[in-house]
């Protein structure tokens, strides 16, 4: 039996546990989440299932220091620099980390300083720290890379993520500014109160670091408002026309001037034909297509999990996913 | 430098050998092939371009115990009970080996005794053995593998892949029978003179043990003529209506009863429409193609060579695709 503990029981913790639940392999030691309103309560009341006799706890250093465990799976923040005191105390506590933090999915580029100490502390704690989920950790980066390995040669790598997000959790929609005005949107990204997509950054430097690419820069760009032309209806707002019906990400990696790497994420409730595609220039050119595209939080629940094995068996320090052998679902 | 000796010259290790002498990082240090057109001749004649001033030679033994190297890129024959001994002697010579032998890709179904001594051999030898290429090793393995990791459950695999053979090499075309009458190819069928892909049942094995499968069963199908309903011109012959344009391999994976894997490869000279396509009965569904399709011959080279950084970071033994981080072009 591999003992989990979970830290962070937000919407992604949750979908996360509650794949854990279905594993039989994995038994669920412990749950950590510092928000008032979940701390002390049942995690089976929580999930909204039958789960282990377990209160969620925000006394972080109580429970590592007294349960024994394997792994953390952790699933709190997106920026490295707020999560990064969490991850150190599980890796203290002599815990593999695998977390959904997106800065960690390839935390070189963007923290470079903050990655060698990890990677030292992961290594002489005897653990194996990973940052993955859908995007970043394996639509953007992952899978281009894993193409990439039926090419000779290779010129340009493009990949677009185009998502109808009213089929998205509200929070997410929220998130991508559905039914402001594109003024308010503007103003909202201006305060970094939208950020669009996190992650093209660390998926960019993860592709051009597993072809050999020496980039000249990572040039992230605004993220844009798609405005809607006529009304839609989500779950969570109905978006009149001239309103944001969702934002668009872009960020491209240059190398001698031109544009090598271009990640695309694209998520409005416009959108008619969701995909993910991955266009490789090179020699064979390949033009894949996920139709449909790839469900981003069951997507990101199963790549937490389903790297499990993968991470108990690294040897230790800090590893992204190019590094370990490739994600499978195991059944 | 890495110093590479080629073990098969013949068009695919040709095809191997030409990407090898763009990569700088390589050091060609040998060059062996049995067949006597070939024994004597100087490789760069072979290979039509500037290539280090060594002649092929059949002298297996001398030149393994003379030449000190790293690896061996090692492209004859597809059944591994004829390409053991040509594998051992490089294993003893304390070389690592990518091969293009199909049932070398996941050996443990077909030859569970030979890959035990081989693993062995290969541990204790201090180096290690890898069976690849885009099919098996990439296209109906790794890849769908690779895309089950997005999902939380799976219940169905299927990959096809249709080729336009009369894009191919004239041996590919005549090996699936094109322009032979139908009676005529049923006949090669039964005296296993045509046999269809070689690779079907090592994808479908690595598949399952990647996702945790045990099957009852994988069945092979003899491949099945496709028949020319109008003329096709190809670059090697012309079929009448009526006459064979190509075959059909089929391979299904049985667990419970069901049929949870199959894999098609169709190649014949009246496809239209290329492609490879993966289609996952999952949680979440994943719905995968390769518009166009991967190039076979590109693609085999490119993967057997792009693996090489990955088998000499590998710790020794006998490694499948699955077991290794994932195959990038490396520029």
């Amino acid at each position: 039996m591999i003992k989990v503990i979970f830290f962070g029981l937000g919407e992604i913790g949750r979908q996360i546990a509650r794949l854990v639940l279905k594993k039989k392999e994995l038994e669920i030691v412990g749950a950590l989440d510092l928000a008032p309103d979940l701390v002390g309560k049942k995690l089976g009341d929580v999930l909204g299932l039958n789960a282990p006799d377990l209160n969620i706890t925000d006394d972080v250093d109580g429970l590592l220091s007294q349960v024994r465990a394997d792994i953390v799976l952790h699933a709190t923040v997106s920026n490295l620099t707020v999560a990064l005191p969490q991850i150190t105390k599980c890796i203290k506590a002599k815990l593999n980390v695998i977390s959904t933090c997106e800065e960690l999915s390839y935390p070189y580029y963007r923290h470079p300083e903050l990655s060698s100490e990890l990677a030292n502390l992961a290594d002489s704690n005897g653990v194996s720290v990973l940052g993955t989920g859908i995007n970043p950790g394996y639509l953007m980066d992952t899978l281009p890379i894993t193409l990439t390995g039926a090419c000779q040669d290779v010129q340009r790598i493009k990949v677009t993520r185009m998502m109808n997000s009213s089929k998205r959790r509200v929070p997410f929609q929220k998130k991508i500014g559905e039914g402001l005005t594109p003024e308010l949107f503007r103003k909202m990204i201006e305060d970094k109160k939208i950020t669009g997509h996190v992650g093209l950054v660390e998926s960019i430097a993860m592709i051009a670091s597993a072809v050999g690419w020496k980039l000249d820069e990572i040039r992230e760009l605004l993220p844009e408002p798609i405005i809607a032309e006529r009304e839609l209806a989500t779950p969570y707002i109905t978006i009149q026309p001239g309103q944001v019906a969702g934002l668009k990400s872009e960020a491209h990696g240059v190398k001698g001037g031109v544009r090598v790497i271009e990640l695309e994420f694209n998520a409005n409730a416009a959108v008619q034909d969701e995909y993910d595609a991955i266009d490789i220039d090179g020699e064979p050119p390949i033009r894949q297509k996920i139709i449909g595209g790839v469900h981003g939080d069951l997507g990101t629940s199963s790549v937490i999990v389903n790297m499990i094995p993968r991470v108990l068996k690294s040897s230790s320090g800090l590893v992204t996913m190019k590094d370990l052998p490739p994600v499978s679902a195991y059944l």
